[in-house]
């Protein structure tokens, strides 16, 4: 059965394409720095937002109706598997992702839930091997059920920590199972709602223990998919406890989990964080610690997750400069965390959606690409830092001095003179960068 | 010379009076906990916004004026000293905490900058030695100054970051001169303005030689004072590397200073940040890294830095109950951190914005040592927790088991019944005892 | 059948009481300034948050189960009427509030749902009958079906608008039925998603049809309650019509609907257009269009409505402060738009959280008019601004003056004197009388 | 005397140059929909920021240092007029807008003051003379001085709000005197820090009688140039009147000024106010009030006035967009509100900047032409409500039907059927004109 009928494989046709189903920018052979775009992009589906998806939000019901959604769960459920990866080859679409929970239905018991897990995994297996698609991670939703009300590794609850711990068990089972070459953690009760009741000390530590029980339980049936760490600040809780990259950074330094984990770092979670995008990927790119990336996109001017598809290019320029300089993706890849707005309730409006936020990236990563080649900003940084690589700057670097000597040498100083930051020109360049 | 004629020190003369100038709350030597009012709260003037602000803000020029202000600059340095210290008096505040630029005006050069600095100190001890007042902190100002637009120990110019060590040098010595009890860092320059000039790499790792370098010599000199670094996000520079407590704490693991190193926490930064202050206080508790306070609040409906004299009893219960469930404070105390609005012009306004905030937070001291003796909220959350204090929760909290056995437990679960978190019935025991 | 059995009629107390379910501060019968308590406060329920709610959020599932959630949809409705008017007479609540959508379950057609309204209407009267409970107001839920995705007035589709004038005429019916003594328009899809694609002239001109075809209806049959806007600034649409309310008093001036309507405040929609409460209801009050107020209160800190049980007592001293100086409560009241955490599950915690609002607005009042006897900030404020009482402050306010005679008049003058503002010493005054 | 020697007038080279001191985008003469880019965009110099500022911030010093600084007051005044000249004519910049302040010192007494504008305004005269630049709009500063510390038009002291009027009508005078096509007002301090002692009605009252009195002189003396209001919702007071669009067109209405007023809509003053750019500009443009726009860009991530040179072409699309379908700037244009960053430090900084935000807006016109003659959004916009051109929405918004016929027909609706809102697939196209 074809789930979107009358829409074929979407196409590269060029900037000048008035065709709304082709790509603009994104040419998935074109060869970028020696390696092909797709593979600089390395783009997923997200399971939920692109098949369970619906438009709700606080004030009102789901807008968006598909064919499977009068189906019984399980049928549902399958019809799913086949939607997204019909819909993934369409796209030319090489990854997704999906918490347990977003698969398959979850049952009055944890086996029989588990049993409908395995029966769903069957069935993407088949897609999977069938369409040559693979997974980028896969992680438990511990968060939607009324049972997480006050956390899962957070909980005050020890049977729900455990239930969490199942759960996590066995989505790490099922991403081994398919390959994943990794398994995020996005905490979405890991928090609190007011300090009043709150043991903050245990629950940081237990939610370092579940994270370290993972880990050992990886390595016990041998996954060696790459660990991340979601950060995001405050929604749905109050406060959550993995609040931006700096703050996740030094939780897993404190339990000794820093080299097990990497972040998975989303737009949208930056800003809420009152980060740019930018920062929290630099932020984790000098702490080696960029693993993957939830693409979207936030409106700065509303203070909760939005979800946008990413069709802002500034950002995901500058988002593919700071993965160049990073090397490009290992494991991870571009996860589309984005979902369709409440008043996009057409089937096309899922291509219209992914071929705004690939192309976006794709124009993006060619500018990219073109700075990073000319070393725009890096000529600029290193002869802007260029005192610290020789004289007292460099005895400062190497510790070779302390305060003593430093202070001798500034009582010995005629002036100080310092450069400009150009910021204005900087932005200029790039602006001319953008727009050719 | 009188600076503050016609104002006697100021008395408590309990909830009732009418006179402006008593305390209706601050009573210093009443017994709470076993311990004077007074040494619980370790009240501390700062020595800028009480002695050199005056209501100048981004669209405006000084509002306030002070007798001193047509001194001639090591005059008014000199005048400033002794106001401060009648000042104390009068509100029988027993610390208080400077910058280096704050007691002694600039000069051309470092030597005679040192020189001014050396002369005012004298006149400083002095008047400690007169009246018992001691030193909480001391600091050195890198961030007024043009010299360090791109920072002072992140600085893209190793000439600045020397003049930066010798200013954090002179002011050490000062600090250990005047028994000070502790060394803040609050790095008004240590952050970016963007990302496209910035090596954010070299940055933080010269901010932690910085901080090595100074715990050095004052380990070399003999300082045995606490050093602090304050968080703050995002003013004056675009993001401030010391964005938040769990930010600071992860630096500080990271280069290894996180035994050298407590917090100092400011309210308003606290909310600039997108936490409550209680949070950060909290934060930096389970760390064991509480060291002492800024008192101010902020508006949270602005965006920047308002430091406004705390006279929130949310607020200052809700701290002075961190801080007694620290233990207390040890070197640290309560700086108020806070200017007068610009519209305070009168001299009288100085007096009434310092008995607001030290009746505010002596109020907060008496309803936290009440919630703290009733143990309010400590049996509450022991009760909540109590799950991890036996069986499986107890196997987790000692990792006794992993995911296997935490799944085969949770498979054998009936059910899981969560208790209700009562956080509005906890608001409400709260307001009981704050109105009383 | 009783819902809430185990819990008697809520009685006060007194502010040392140690039972959680008794009112503190909350004296129904006692006399402020003259009038009793309950007729200054009119405390409502929200018939919504009260009686439907279930703890959901965008991130998770129903937390909050209620015994009538597993009746059929018109039972359901039935026993929300009962324990609805059990709930208020336990508490002593006097009026109630509902959009037509709470109190019954929507219909394939429009016809079967106006039966089902009409049906349950009937319940609603005999209670309202036994009990003398009143309704404070009435209003449509014109935001929850997807109907409605792009409107109601105003939407781009002519037949929703039509459905959203049908749904407002049977709810003025009903509510004129009831005896309501208001009507409220709360425009939740009346906004905008994105300016791409919106005629927002159009959309403005047709608001104002809908509220001019509404006040014209209600001529027509007679209803002489209160028209109301609730103006609320970005929430569930990027932006709403009904900003705040310096907007809707201009948008009503602008098409001469400023007679007939008056302004519903919410405390949380306040903050998220940036303003405090009491800056609201300052707004209205100066433009005589304060008219009822929804009781409820938001964290300054997180970015969408949190509609949280108000504790506040600053805010809602300050809120009957200005209800005190508007002369009380007219045909307005106070709504408790106030729903539980979602991990306040237990039904005890629906009278926690309505004790706790109540308390704090009956202290709130208590204090509020202490400050009104006493002319606390009446007699600064007239001192504050008397210059304009005389001389050319007069000249001013009577515009017998031009800018020419003052600018002679300010030629003329040696010097300007300005008085302090005393901020600080207002906050302290403010919290004397808070905290006694 | 040259100021910007070696900085030659700055030329169009087109989008593949090189040459940092040269636009890339904006080619003054080409012509765009009929009419010369300059023509379009009528671009203005800043007074303050540009000839003026110097870097300073809340937490430090001046850092921009001009070769006019060591000059005494009158003399630095002349050589800013001549360096602004200079400057003007070397980017082709075509207009200026200036407060009072900016352009001579002020004095001890009013009339001397006076006396050093006429002194100035004689200077400028020469030079616009000289050059054929113009006077955009005129302003006073009614805000930096300490004795507008309560307000200007809104102080509680009459003296201050006639010293106010003194300034107004002198800088009207200068206004007339220079051609100018407009006069704005922005009320730096019309506003209020704490209700507890404002009366906000009074206040407000006199806002207006200010205005009138402007509206009447400038009637008396045969200014015909446009009246501005600007709106900005919080800085630096806590709470300014003039909050947006949609609140200042409803105070205008309220005092029957609407028809002498028009605004001057700021970028980052919509930021701040929760609002896009653009949004600003179509509140502004449906209620026929565009007059003028302040050019410059925010961070909203930052919760202050950042004044930055606005270098991203969404924003400028958008905003020509805005005004191209408002017919095009009449009296107004666009004045570059917009200040170096603190660490822009040379003069070639200056130029940087100007050289990008007219590029930026100079690309931004180009596309919004394109898309006005390809009518885009237009033509979505006609599709999207065509259903209120006929039948019932043609009734609807000829009021030619009421409740009962809406409700009529909607009960005889078999189903309604939602279009799409595609918001997607617009910004995708969006991109496309954008990128190319």
């Amino acid at each position: 059965m074809e789930f979107f009928k009358g829409i074929d494989k979407i196409e590269y046709e060029g900037s000048k394409s008035k065709n709304d189903l082709s790509f603009k920018y994104y040419n998935p052979e074109e060869v970028i720095l020696g390696k092909k775009m797709k593979e600089h992009l390395k783009f997923a589906m997200s399971y939920w937002h692109t098949l369970t998806g619906g438009g709700m939000d606080p004030f009102g019901e789901q807008t968006i109706i598909r064919s499977w959604d009068t189906l019984n769960p399980m049928e549902r459920a399958k019809a799913r598997v086949k939607a997204g990866f019909e819909f993934m080859e369409k796209l030319g679409i090489e990854y997704f992702c999906f918490h347990d929970k977003d698969i398959a239905p979850e049952a009055d018991t944890l086996e029989e839930y588990f049993k409908n897990l395995d029966e769903i995994v069957d069935e993407i297996e088949k897609e999977m091997k069938r369409t040559g698609i693979k997974l980028l991670w896969g992680t438990s939703n511990m968060f939607s059920n009324r049972r997480f009300v006050h956390g899962a590794a957070t909980t005050c609850n020890a049977d729900v920590f455990a239930w969490g711990a199942a759960q996590v068990k066995k989505a790490l089972e099922i991403t081994k199972r398919l390959n994943g070459s990794g398994y995020v953690f996005w905490g979405g009760r890991e928090g609190y709602e007011t300090l009043l009741n709150t043991d903050m000390g245990l629950e940081l530590d237990n939610l370092a223990r579940m994270l370290s029980f993972a880990k050992e339980y990886a390595n016990e049936i041998g996954f060696i998919g790459q660990f991340y760490i979601e950060p995001k600040p405050k929604e749905p809780t109050k406060h959550q406890y993995d609040f931006d990259s700096g703050t996740v950074i030094g939780f897993l330094r404190k339990y000794n989990l820093d080299k097990d984990f990497k972040l998975n770092i989303e737009a949208n979670h930056a800003t809420l964080a009152g980060h740019t995008f930018q920062h929290e990927l630099r932020v984790a790119r000098i702490n080696d610690m960029l693993g993957s990336v939830d693409a979207n996109m936030g409106d700065t001017l509303l203070g909760w997750d939005t979800d946008q598809f990413p069709t802002n290019i500034y950002d995901s320029t500058l988002a593919m400069y700071e993965i160049l300089m990073d090397g490009g993706f290992k494991e991870g890849g571009l996860n589309f965390d984005s979902k369709l707005r409440r008043a996009s309730i057409d089937v096309e409006d899922m291509f219209f959606a992914y071929i705004a936020g690939m192309d976006t990236f794709a124009k993006g990563l060619k500018i990219a690409a073109k700075l990073y080649e000319d070393k725009v900003f890096e000529n600029i940084i290193k002869e802007r830092y260029s005192s610290f690589d020789t004289g007292i700057g460099k005895k400062i670097v190497n510790k070779e001095v302390g305060l003593k000597e430093l202070s001798d040498y500034a009582l010995g100083l005629k002036e100080i003179k310092n450069t400009s930051g150009n910021q204005e020109k900087l932005e200029m360049i790039l602006n001319q960068y953008i727009l050719g």
